[in-house]
């Protein structure tokens, strides 16, 4: 079987009618009590649970046309559904139900001397747009934070699973609708070509908020071409740097933590960095440790005269690996190890591991990533670890979200001034 | 007299060199202490009281170069300094001094069952662009703002302050580098043809934010072409709802207020829109009492049965006048008022003069803009209004900042997590 679907076109105006209709729908939203918002999570969990038998005939046809065009196996495993996932993706929307909803939290208050009542409520954003990559997992999760923080959620997959992804839109939307929701709360990016998304990424006045989530390049793609404000996700030049007062016991499990316990996530460190007080100890025993797990390490001179490890080049020291290879070198000191990662790094994590107060409080102020772990793995930057519930992808950039991103992410403020006739 | 300065040319790399200048600056800047970073803006203050005279022989070149181009009398106003200007400037930056430091803020804090310690930390965010029209003290301000919250400035004013903006930079920055800091913490941007600013919106991992302050054509050029992270700020098409529960008297005040009280600021009201059930009542008394105070009213049906009133068109409901002219129409219900804000607002400042709490209560909920008033002139949209003791702009965006930006927007957060060793 091949894939007989064409890409489908999209005009400029589709595209805009369809982000029209998403904003009109995200203006029914925003006034929302959190129990009709809940009550339409559970509608759409149910609803999801109900038409498991159509999402996985969807996804027969996406996984065909993917083998047809031989998707790489990882792909393909990420891309396919079944039963069991299918019933996560409506657990995970239960769950979203549970948290606290963000909108209407007073963020500051306060009374002016004139007599004029200060607030600055957190509210949703209105339109917020994702496009994302392989996994259908991703439609129902956003689908579910946005509508949970009020906000109306423009979807946009990859043309590979555009099947199951057309089909889960429909479920939810259907749900929403009978729950009494506006149907566009949720809907999908018409089209499945790439100019669509340019239409979408210069929808300006009408998608509030646009986040991409894949890889370098979709993520570069989507900030290069943004006129609507972009938030960038998830790519991880993590570094653990081991300090001359460490623990070496524990670098040494920090470190294979931070390399071994997922190849392939933004979190999984990329580089280490050992400080040359306690290179001819450390540097032999995070060699053969590595080595046992199966690591290949790229390694300047110091790590390089040992066996099996390969000489770094120049661009080791900044890409993101995603797999079983690691980047090392010996720093001459703490600022040594600053100096490096500030040039290298792609500002995501970096962990410090030392016994040394002064040098913990040196790394954490002067190194500038959105999470600076101190004698912890960098695997812990993660929605769930950090307690938020849920996450929508961890921000690389600094402004308005930084880290993982949960609901409070996805909401704006807006100040509201109350008075009796104040004038200026 | 004529202008014999041509527009200098800059290329992308000039440009980039200073934005990596900036860079390592901010780094030095980051980890400062408030009280190094106050004894900088007050040393900063006491050069630029120092070099008045410096100062007024370069404007002088500005204003005659102004003068031989034809600049609007307005326009040479607002570019002229004199010693009381300058004077003012240097005050304004002690002023800042003496505000609260953002930087080291602990925004949330807690520890996870696993014992990892978390705290998001309020951190400067690196290197802040600043691109401006006219107005010299811009120049003072914005370096002023940036230093106190810990970034590095990158400054470009428009090319008919550059004489003065050059001397006004230098002094800032060797006071600033005589006081210990880095002399690129303050840093003119290179060129003032406006290819050099391109180069400064593109400068991705160098540039962390542009704030474009000026008309909607420069911030529209700036949105459209950064691809560095942009806040838009400060088109107002401001609106005055009144209610039919209003107190018609204090709605004359508050309407004459947001619209007399200063003309041309992005706060003031530009549109007036009155409930059907009052329009006998107060359409005559406001449209006599703007006459009054010469007012130029483009009016619906309603009004514009008045003597002296505009028959409006349609493009007058979209405009900022910035001008003694207001757009003026009946409205059938409260949401009819907030269907036209909708449709036709810039999302800025709205106001709603009512006695019916559940007016206010729809009103506030469902106007979609940084500030909703209540019973109060839109004109308290600003940061001193607000009590932030400086303002580096209004955002009109939904991402980072809305509303009036402090010291407080211009930063950044990072996460601090602390472990013993924790494992994933």
């Amino acid at each position: 079987m091949t894939d007989t679907s064409p890409r489908a076109t999209a005009s400029e105006s589709d595209v805009r009618a369809a982000a029209g209709r998403a904003r009109d729908a995200a203006a029914e939203l925003a006034p929302l009590s959190s129990a009709s918002k809940d009550a339409a999570l559970h509608a759409m969990a149910d609803a999801l649970d109900a038409a498991s038998d159509a999402v996985l005939a969807a996804n027969e046809l996406d996984v065909a046309a993917g083998r047809a065009d031989d998707l790489p196996d990882g792909l393909l495993d990420r891309l396919r559904l079944d039963t069991t996932r299918i019933a996560a993706m409506a657990d995970g929307l239960r769950d979203v139900a549970r948290l606290d909803d963000p909108v209407g939290e007073v963020v500051r208050g306060y009374d002016r001397p004139n007599g004029l009542q200060i607030r600055q409520v957190r509210v949703p954003f209105g339109v917020i747009a994702m496009i994302y990559e392989a996994r259908p997992n991703v439609t129902v999760d956003a689908a579910g934070l946005a509508l949970k923080s009020g906000n109306a959620a423009l979807l946009r997959g990859s043309a590979s699973a555009q099947h199951s992804n057309t089909v889960l839109v429909d479920v939810l939307a259907g749900a929403a609708e009978k729950a009494g929701l506006p149907r566009d709360a949720v809907q999908a990016v018409p089209g499945t070509d790439r100019a669509s998304v340019g239409h979408l990424l210069r929808a300006r006045g009408l998608v509030d908020l646009v986040i991409p989530r894949g890889g370098a390049g979709l993520i570069r793609h989507v900030v290069e071409n943004a006129t609507v404000p972009v938030i960038e996700t998830g790519v991880g030049n993590v570094h653990v740097y081991v300090d001359a007062a460490a623990d070496l016991d524990m670098a040494l499990r920090i470190v294979l933590n931070a390399k071994t316990s997922r190849v392939g996530v933004c979190n999984s460190a990329e580089n280490l960095l050992v400080h040359r007080d306690v290179a001819d100890e450390f540097v032999p025993r995070a060699v053969a440790a590595l080595h046992d797990a199966g690591v290949t390490i790229h390694g300047d001179e110091t790590f390089a005269a040992l066996d099996g490890v390969l000489a770094a080049e120049d661009d080791d020291w900044e890409r993101e690996y995603l797999s079983l290879d690691i980047a090392a070198r010996v720093v001459d000191d703490i600022d040594d190890a600053i100096a490096h990662i500030r040039r290298w790094s792609s500002g995501h994590t970096e962990a410090i591991v030392t016994r040394n107060l002064a040098a913990a409080r040196r790394f954490t102020a002067r190194v500038d990533s959105a999470a600076v772990m101190v004698n912890a793995s960098t695997r812990f930057t993660d929605g769930a670890e950090f307690g938020f519930g849920a996450e929508i992808g961890i921000s690389t950039q600094k402004m308005h979200a930084r880290g993982p991103m949960g609901l409070t992410e996805l909401t704006s403020t807006k100040w509201i001034v109350t008075g009796d006739g104040q004038l200026r």
